[in-house]
């Protein structure tokens, strides 16, 4: 392991980290908040840091894929750590291990929130919300990348934090997809903000709105979320922009230059777009049918909700945990299912799950013809069956973890469904789950023990398992020639 | 596709079945109960459809992969239909959907209920429930084989009724095999209804509950289930025999001939085991911490549920429905989990549990050396690939299936968890799960629709999905050459 490396990228990522925290600290300054203090001493502890790991490091070397899975895992653990500091120093939590939970939940675009009433929190405190939900979306180290001069190896970063199944990943010239990724999600966030100002919504919260939007976030400047509003305009700018974020943002590029059909021809997307067509229609016909909502209503809150849950977002119009049993389960499979491959958007991916369909339908045709090979197609290429493998396990993985997280919420008292929304809502990066981490209540009642497992839950559903899991081998660690 | 051999062996399957229907008419005979006349009905018709596809059909033509799909769905479908007459004939259900219900449910070894109170019912009905139970827990169509002359392609039908994921399958003399397993299935349960006798039940209850144990059945004589006894004696003997039966039989038989240590050298019985004490262990600790239960009955309740949830069985001493919230997620993961391969244990199976971690830590392994080729050891062999294809789809399609049955038993109005817990319960045949379905209660209260969806469950889960989902592509129905 090349740990010098390791220390010099982590240490200049610090410093630059440090640099973000400038922008919500001016905002304190300028409306003359009491939160200043708390983020020049979190601008120093961040910097501070930057600069000891930029000391002990230095910047030559190979970087593999192993030196990447550190320098990711590292980077996310420290920019979670020092994220909670402006909470913590501030007093907008009681205690550090609560901004923790919601610096992690910042960062992952998780949304998950222990703050009861975010409506007296100090502008500069929402603004860091929003920041590290915009930046966690498309990537910190996506971001970094962009500014990284011609660095070998800069693909493993890219790989391990990077969303989605497929070989797609491996691009010849790394730096230039990611300064082109973060220049779509610039110029769409943008375009989401002055949308949002047009129809009525005030310039911050616009901001605000349009950081946890792109980011498929959550995080709202008002208790009630976007039921806040009660207006359709804003809700419909809202829906577009999170089924934008929930696509594949590499698919925009090679629309920007082949044009929209290159979107429209994709297979995830197509899919993406279907199960969130069917998903509505199911909800409104539920609650037109069992509470009785008029026709125009229940298909405004069904579209609205199954956009926000199969993106991940997590915005709320509608308390959905007074919902019927039925539109509960459609809920949370969305959930396990989550938006596309290299999209901002959490749970499991339409791809992987779409992948999984084929390779059942692979599997039955076995069955009747043991002999024949069998290739399997996905936007018209032969599967890699590595690939197959790698997915496989993710969904195995996945469900496995979410298993375990959940006795571990039942054994501190959450009941099943609770404990199961509660996990899913995080490990899936999506925030409101039903019951006690409903729509209309937040983390707080969960205790420290509860909310250390569900902040492992976030960066486990963030960085997709393995980024984290592969550093549990005590093989990784071992030092050996050839690495 | 070889029509007339299908009809042929199915009409001899019906007449053997009507064979089995005389001995609960006998019993009926000696008690003179009032269901004498139902099963006079049931075995002139079973026996009358079989003539005619005996007559029909033909004894010659290849038996091809295809015919065995074909053969093992329509002995199942056909035994479910007239096992249900004796049911509906008698009265002891309302309706004939009801008799289905409780005939799948028997025969699949679910022993999910219909019936509110079972201690009203003729000794021959309930004789009739628990030896579709032992019928279905070794399985019609390998007993069938047993008494088949010869019969070149019986491995077809054997693989599609026999349990889990292994090429062990594949055995030379399959008749040989199959007569070995009911030996040892029957010797077995011949030893239980001794013992239970012998610590004083009844020899009517006797017979039924070791029926009902060693298929991992779970219909009762009673309606409060194995709580009725309140008996140390019986308790433990039951948790033994259905610890025995969630076994790999052919472990037994290969115990027989080498030594004890054949099964416990074996990979799968090591973890069943140690899920089983784990699991006891932590459940026991819930009930003694929470509840407030003294250590020793802690222990007692906790492993008789752990037994009788991780073998499917679902006998109850307890109303785990009660319980605190971590133990209810424990039983739940059991009940995915399931006994072992080739047991009469539903659920996934500790081996497809067990190939998935191993697959897991294959693929953290190839996460760091991309391009290693890494063999996969289980029982001291290299595992195929096409195993774990075939154990990471079954995986995915048993979830994908719960999921949707889910969504619709919500649409009837069951509230999420109860969903959940009908579908798990029905799908690995375990029989009671929580809520309106709890151990406590049945499933009266599901409506008609509901029923027929639990209905497919119990098929799915006993024929382990591929049996019967391989006959929905309609390439299986085309004819062509050389099948
Ligand atoms: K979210
Ligand atoms: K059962």
């Amino acid at each position: 392991m090349n740990y010098s490396l390791v220390e010099n990228i982590l240490g200049r990522l610090m410093i630059s980290f440090s640099g973000f925290m400038v922008i919500p600290f001016l905002v304190a300054l300028i409306w003359q908040e009491g939160s200043v203090l708390a983020f020049v001493l979190s601008i120093i502890i961040t910097l501070v840091m930057g600069l000891i790991l930029l000391a002990y490091g230095k910047k030559d070397g190979r970087m593999g894929v192993r030196e990447g899975f550190v320098i990711v895992a590292g980077a996310w653990l420290l920019t979670s750590l020092t994220g909670a500091l402006p909470y913590a120093l501030s007093g907008a939590v009681p205690t550090y291990l609560d901004g923790l939970f919601e610096s992690v939940s910042g960062l992952t675009t998780t949304g998950a929130s222990v703050i009861d009433n975010v409506e007296i929190l100090p502008k500069s405190i929402l603004l860091w919300r929003s920041l590290t939900h915009w930046l966690g979306g498309m990537g910190i180290i996506v971001l970094f990348i962009v500014f990284l001069p011609n660095m070998t190896g800069a693909v493993h970063l890219f790989n391990a934090e990077v969303t989605g199944p497929t070989s797609e990943r491996v691009l010849p010239r790394i730096r230039d997809n990611a300064l082109k990724l973060w220049q779509i999600y610039f110029g769409l966030t943008v375009a989401q903000i002055f949308l949002l100002i047009i129809v009525g919504m005030n310039w911050f919260d616009a901001i605000n709105h349009s950081f946890a939007t792109m980011a498929t976030g959550g995080f709202s400047t008002k208790n009630t979320s976007i039921a806040y509003y009660d207006n359709l305009w804003i809700e419909l700018i809202i829906i577009v922009f999170m089924i934008i974020a929930g696509v594949n943002f590499s698919l925009y590029y090679q629309a920007w230059r082949s044009g929209l059909n290159k979107i429209f021809k994709d297979i995830e997307f197509q899919f993406y777009l279907l199960i969130i067509i069917v998903s509505t229609l199911l909800i409104a016909l539920s609650l037109w049918w069992t509470m009785g909502i008029d026709g125009g209503n229940s298909l405004r809150q069904a579209l609205f909700q199954v956009a926000s849950i199969i993106t991940t977002t997590g915005f709320a119009t509608a308390n959905f945990d007074q919902w019927p049993s039925a539109t509960k389960i459609i809920l949370l499979c969305l959930m396990f299912i989550g938006g596309s491959a290299g999209s901002t958007a959490g749970g499991m991916k339409v791809s992987r799950i779409v992948l999984l369909f084929k390779l059942g339908w692979v599997e039955l045709r076995r069955a009747i013809h043991p002999k024949a090979v069998i290739n399997v197609r996905f936007a018209k290429k032969t599967v890699d069956p590595v690939i197959f493998n790698t997915v496989a396990v993710f969904f195995f993985l996945f469900l496995s973890i979410f298993a375990v997280a959940t006795l571990l919420l039942a054994a501190i008292g959450l009941e099943p469904l609770d404990a199961m929304s509660a996990v899913v809502a995080t490990l899936g990066n999506v925030g409101p789950g039903f019951g006690v981490i409903g729509p209309t209540t937040t983390f707080s009642s969960i205790n420290a023990f509860g909310e250390s497992v569900l902040i492992l839950c976030m960066l486990l559903g963030r960085l997709e398992l393995f980024t984290l899991l592969v550093l549990v081998q005590p093989e990784f660690w071992r030092s050996r020639k050839g690495w």
